[in-house]
């Protein structure tokens, strides 16, 4: 298994304190030895960061932790191998463009004998996430060739998701820079912060961060991921099929895919 | 005008020699502040670092410079922006995947009014040298909708390109990570190094390196770059309308295309 992060806000905001609590579980608090990434949208930009390196242990990583980057949307991942070998091109998350966008995916889980069609989208590494992100950009484009919104998306999106679920674990973070969208098979957390915000503590490192410094009283943040990183904050389980979809920091739409 | 810095090795080399010497042109001894990018292929994975920030000041300038990574292909690129505003969308090089591989592209020059048909790729941001590489990527797709080897390819890439430097200034470097295909409409000069190695003097700043004391007896490099790089070794200048393919560190095809 491998552990999922991702970040939608109202404003360019910092993820370095999640991270923090993130990175740990590569290798120190977690078994997750394989490699870790995370990509920031910078306006319909994205940077992304990578390494086949344990992430409590990577050079990269501490680079990130360093610099700190303000970014809308982010989504990072820190992978324990099970499908693939370790190199950076099994690492996640991976980068497409459609429509004229950089759509960025990450996954949790693993399909058995996953075995796609070959279409336009193919993958570069061996991992079966990628070629899932692959075919699930292959059935967008095929349903959509033209750009379509988000609320014309949802049902192709999470159609597919259910679908993937159904051939093993598939929790994952799907993001086209404007929408943040998550799929829970089986695993998945999130909170939504804004104010008045208090101090938060992570549960993986020595760190306490107060958000009342930090923020304006209209930010909002919400943060998902596999286990809750905090543990003094009230974070919210994902149901096994159940899906959202944030923009801005502000969770639009949430559903139940059938299983 | 924009600087152009591509390597291409038959080991995994370091770049950082060049690389210093590249960005110090981001500002400092040359007016490319509109920001630059580094790509490294690593197997099939490709990392990439960017900022819209010049280069002579970017943090993650620094970060690339004290982290030496070693590549068999890099494409780097320093910009003075001309078409498009200052933002990572519209910071070289570009990256799209293509036939399970990434493909990764940087332009100097301009296209004056240039207008393609939209196609599958789709550029992101809204320079022209991004438009040029999407235009190129479908006119390659249309011709081999299946992968196909890199000599019956480079009459598809050396047509389009010199279809595009009728339109304006088109220097370009182009690579798939398994081969650098580089093209010549006003500006590039390369060197290849092999033993016996010597020392280098980079022209933008006090630095030397032995290479000699760096490398094996077998290593063959090459480095494609707008200017030379060094003021102590014999760069081959392009002419006007030549490309050129390398792999494995070695010039595999050079023509001339039609003006």
């Amino acid at each position: 298994m491998c552990e999922l992060l991702g970040m939608n806000a109202n404003v360019p905001t910092d993820i370095v304190f999640s991270f923090t609590g993130l990175m740990q579980r590569g290798g120190r608090t977690g078994p997750h030895r394989d490699g870790w990434g995370i990509a920031f949208y910078e306006g319909r930009g994205l940077r992304l960061f990578q390494d086949p390196a344990a992430s409590s242990e990577s050079e990269v990583a501490r680079l990130v932790q360093r610099y700190p980057i303000k970014s809308e949307t982010v989504i990072g991942h820190i992978r324990q191998a099970n499908v693939g070998r370790i190199c950076l091109a099994n690492t996640h998350p991976f980068v497409r463009e459609l429509w004229g966008r950089n759509w960025c995916f990450a996954h949790n889980g693993q399909l058995a004998d996953f075995q796609p069609q070959p279409g336009f989208y193919r993958p570069v590494g061996d991992t079966d996430s990628e070629a899932a992100f692959c075919a699930l950009l292959n059935q967008v484009r095929q349903a959509f060739p033209e750009p379509v919104d988000v609320n014309t998306l949802l049902p192709v999106l999470t159609a597919a998701c259910a679908a993937f679920s159904r051939q093993g674990v598939f929790n994952c973070l799907l993001s086209d820079g404007d929408w943040l969208f998550a799929f829970c098979s089986s695993k998945l957390a999130f909170i939504t912060r804004r104010a008045p915000f208090g101090a938060a503590q992570l549960k993986d490192a020595e760190l306490t961060v107060d958000f009342q410094a930090e923020t304006t009283p209209t930010d909002v943040v919400s943060v998902i991921a596999t286990e809750a990183l905090t543990s003094n904050e009230p974070w919210t389980l994902f149901a096994p099929g159940e899906w959202r979809l944030w923009r801005a920091g502000e969770c639009l739409a949430v559903g139940q895919a059938g299983s």
